[in-house]
């Protein structure tokens, strides 16, 4: 039984292919392990809808995910996180998301203790980053920007454009010009516009992306058997999404390379 | 009951707020008609989705309608309509699609048959348009182009903007250079964006909006007593979403102005 349990999957939800960038940063941290992607690509976006709306389809997708076993859940998508954080789960299996570790993350890098954040709508409008920051460190300010072109802007592939460029200016001077030495990518989209967003900040401000810290919450998870870990030699990554989008498979490749994705599966939610 | 029935609203269905530039049309054109528009914000965009998904989502939607009495259904979202365009519903009211007239409409305004469309990813790849123009003369020729940002510019409020001007000019310019002579705007947001594609076009290309098309079908069913006309003194125009905007409101205003909006009303579908 504990063999049996410690194979199965960790899983990852997105509402769309975002929350890839989640995935291969976990898959090459834990190459041992079986993944299972959840997008709910038939409703994205989230980030332009009310908490309400969010917490419905949030609730049906891990009702989803734990019907499949698996082992636990990462919540990659920012404006599902932030619209559940701090709720405590029924859950016979660990549940992450990706606000907690994000504004751990912000408090160790940054010197000034002025963080910037920017998200979808839904996640600015939440202020999760800003309330779990201010949590943890009263003396923290937090200046949020929302950016709701940026993920259609990914999905167009414009990703070294000057049009870009251009409203990632419009969008994160005004952050700048706050005095933040840290930023916060919070949607699963920004780290693919690191580049463009570093571009506007200049070096002497810090990104940070949830990604690398959720999978340092899950590795001490797995050295204190909350998460039992496998050793699987030939392990697998499934990809199950709610809609086929012609360039989804495309566009998941490209994200996960040089990783492969062992299946595909269309499911109904 | 002839007389009940003649009452009934009109029914005009978009995934979100765009097709209330149908709806103003009609509830302009039609001083003494109820209206009622079913927005399903909650799942919107429909134009980055499947068929098979846009399918399912418009049989709720159309399901929805008739269970609130309504005696005839305007699909305003060119990407709903573009996946049912040519089907028969077993539908004991009429259910109008704004493809058709959009395609007779640029028929009649073209010189030299050469006609572009611009839409969603769902609408140009549905060739429906395109489809419809060359159905009812083989001798046009029909350009196309996605522009899948102006949607999310719209909804950023961004209309009058060079940023917006700059994306315009990037999708249509090379549509401008194949020598088409008519553009129909086959997205219900467009027409929001009229100015900006014009300057791109210039004069000489004129931009076809199936709204006013529609609303001329719409008439001459009336004429015809395929729908029985009202003559109400203080009609009604209600509005029924699936999801709760903090924006939708303001915007649907904005957009519905000078006429009034006598309810709004959040549903479950």
């Amino acid at each position: 039984m504990r063999d049996l349990q410690q194979n199965l999957p960790i899983a990852v939800f997105d509402s769309g292919l975002g929350g890839l960038t989640v995935l291969k940063v976990l898959a090459q941290r834990f190459p041992q392990e079986n993944f299972l992607y959840l997008g709910d690509t038939a409703r994205l976006p989230y980030g332009s809808k009310s908490a309400t709306t969010i917490r419905k389809y949030l609730n049906q997708n891990i009702a989803y995910l734990k019907s499949k076993q698996v082992k636990a859940i990462v919540i990659a998508c920012n404006s599902a996180s932030s619209v559940i954080i701090g709720e405590k789960f029924d859950s016979t299996i660990p549940i992450y998301n990706v606000i907690q570790p994000g504004a751990l993350k912000a408090l160790d890098v940054t010197r000034n203790k002025k963080i910037g954040v920017i998200g979808t709508r839904a996640t600015v409008k939440g202020k999760a980053y800003a309330g779990e920051i201010l949590r943890l460190e009263p003396l923290a300010e937090v200046f949020q920007q929302a950016c709701p072109l940026f993920v259609p802007l990914v999905e167009e592939g414009w990703t070294d454009d000057p049009i870009t460029n251009l409203i990632a200016y419009r969008y994160i001077q005004p952050l700048v010009q706050t005095g933040i030495d840290t930023l916060i990518l919070g949607c699963t989209h920004y780290p693919i516009l690191r580049d463009t967003i570093q571009k506007v900040t200049g070096s002497g401000i810090q990104l940070v992306d949830s990604a690398v810290t959720v999978s340092e919450l899950i590795k001490s998870d797995m050295d204190d058997h909350v998460i039992l870990p496998s050793s699987l030699t030939e392990r697998q990554i499934h990809i199950h999404t709610t809609d086929v989008a012609d360039h989804f498979q495309t566009i998941a490749n490209q994200i996960m390379s040089p990783l492969s994705i062992s299946r595909l599966e269309l499911v109904d939610l």
